[in-house]
């Protein structure tokens, strides 16, 4: 029971990370010693130190130096995430578990990463560190699904937004879509992109509305933020003053005529006919991308659809109706009979004030 | 306060009255003498004993005879509605109060009711019944609200049900429409049903789906329930076994075309091709329908919303997806421009398990 309830501190620690550890997980670590916590510590933003490193951190200034040298050795820890064993942008935590003592880990499941995937508790082991694996492990995976998805699927979780009228409508015939939804609902899409690692438009989108894509209008801290990659389905011409190429963030085109450019941030991926969603996004774990937001419009959200590549699907419906020469949010060919018919489920339904939003699963 | 107390007591009462008393109103009403309540009654269905004739049979019967006259002479009541002045189904509300010698009388809004609006207060007042109008006038009104749209916009309040998936479809392009929303969204529509004074339909939809459009599959006491009229949009063949013409409740078809019909259930309006929706609501009240509820089909739905003449919009949305050869549920001419948009306003989002409900209003 004591162990449960260390190791749920130290998943409450690892959400503070938020929206500013992806790709890395969120993880938390809590140091226990004689019944008292002595360190905690959490990934706060990618590329910065990791739980087991902020934990240890946190006691030697809590206890100064040589008071926490002594408590750290022999200590447990209780770690969500298996402890790196690779060097990257920051020395591996098995070395630090080791060099400050701490004799027993518990984490709450492995890496999927199968560079890591076993190899840090392994590591440890040796070193005769005794390590327990497994301790609320489902709930610690929850907090990190689509770095979980990622690692064992090798694509990411495909979440897709569409912003809607009550008859399925995403803008009028003349490509006016300037607001279906309302402000409150437009802001909530905000805090989706900043969840994501990358979002994704079609061209057709990209020329019609020459959208910005990126996180704005909400509080982040934006020495820690990094805004999501954008990724353009479909030609587009670099040379063009686009919003959508504006900032630093990295813009993958799959495209089938790919123009040049000397911008450094744009990088191209080849896209033919035969290439299947699917596929296209088997490409995207290679740039660090656990979760992708579809954002449109109406061919993208088909095709996605149509291969059945969506994991969540959240629909902003205002309770307008454009009628019927308007364009549809959805252009799918029809089942021969309903029971065929696509079909989710429904996880959650949120009042937005002026519209509703809804959330859904495959099934 | 105490005054406010009874009358909110009456509204409860009144309430009980639930789905059996329409076409009439709702109506509680509390005897009170010397701060004790004596007496307590509400309008239990259509043609039994109103409510203030139950509270004083209440008293009669707690208090025996003797003693229960002795209490009404001098006691003051609390009525929802302004008491009947006519003799229709029961002699008038008014008679008893007089007879009993109840002494003042609180009733919380006129009847709208033309033929009684005031008359009622006048006959009292003339006999010496001290009358204050409007204690908790707007709490009681919204009880009765279909019953007060109706005697003051002449027609009855109109609810339209549409049952649709998440791209607006409402059947397969076959005609399949059996079943796009769940069991438990059917069995929700039948207390939508249960509230209604009247059904109405499309000729195409009772051709396509045969539908039977009754109450059915919920619990009620079915002495006192009076299945909902059914109102025919267009021509049927009334000498034919459709499952509509079924049932002892009334059917009202417009027409341009009435075939013969000896039944006396099935009554004919004229319908032509320049009669507006407004004007064929206008011929509803002498039905003694309050309120409708619109059932479909696709052409019904969007006539009614082009007419502008949906006052509630219930949407039941399922998470299916039916493509772009399905039927839609609404098929009216776009807006040029956005801002001009038919726009209803949500009042109530209801999770109904695999399925969602979204209440509208007129704005």
């Amino acid at each position: 029971m004591q162990d449960s309830y260390y190791m749920n501190e130290a998943i409450k620690l690892a959400l503070k990370g938020s929206i500013y550890t992806h790709p890395n997980p969120k993880v938390g670590c809590i140091i226990v010693k004689n019944n008292q916590i002595i360190g905690k510590g959490y990934h706060r933003y990618f590329g910065g130190d990791h739980a087991e490193v902020n934990a240890v951190k946190y006691c030697l200034k809590k206890f100064k130096k040589d008071k926490g040298l002594k408590l750290l050795k022999g200590s447990t820890a209780y770690i969500t995430l298996e402890p790196c064993s690779i060097s990257s942008k920051t020395p591996p935590c098995t070395e630090t578990i080791i060099k400050y003592g701490i004799k027993k880990i518990f984490c709450a499941s492995l890496d999927p990463n199968k560079s890591i995937n076993g190899r840090g508790v392994k590591i440890l082991r040796k070193n005769n560190v005794d390590v327990k694996v497994g301790l609320l492990k489902n709930e610690a995976k929850s907090i990190n699904e689509e770095f979980f998805f990622r690692h064992t699927k090798g694509r990411p979780f495909v979440r897709m937004k569409i912003a809607q009228t009550l008859d399925g409508k995403i803008a009028l015939n003349s490509g006016e879509s300037k607001w279906i939804t309302s402000k409150d609902s437009r802001e909530d899409v905000q805090y989706l992109r900043a969840e994501s690692d990358a979002i994704l438009v079609g061209s057709g989108t990209v020329k019609k509305d020459n959208p910005r894509l990126n996180v704005r209008n909400i509080k982040i801290n934006k020495d820690k933020f990094r805004q999501p990659k954008k990724i353009i389905l479909g030609n587009v011409n670099t040379k063009s003053n686009l919003s959508i190429l504006k900032g630093d963030s990295e813009k993958i085109i799959f495209s089938n005529n790919p123009s040049s450019t000397k911008d450094s941030k744009i990088k191209y991926r080849k896209l033919s006919n035969s290439k299947t969603i699917e596929s296209l996004l088997k490409e995207l774990p290679e740039f660090e991308i656990n979760s992708l937001l579809v954002e449109g419009g109406s061919e993208v959200f088909s095709s996605f659809i149509n291969k059945n590549m969506v994991d969540e699907l959240i629909i902003y419906i205002s309770p307008k109706i454009l009628g019927k020469n308007a364009i549809s949010s959805l252009n799918i060919k029809s089942p021969k009979i309903l029971k065929n018919a696509t079909n989710f489920k429904i996880i959650e339904t949120v009042p937005m004030k002026e519209d509703i939003k809804i959330i859904m699963r495959r099934i």
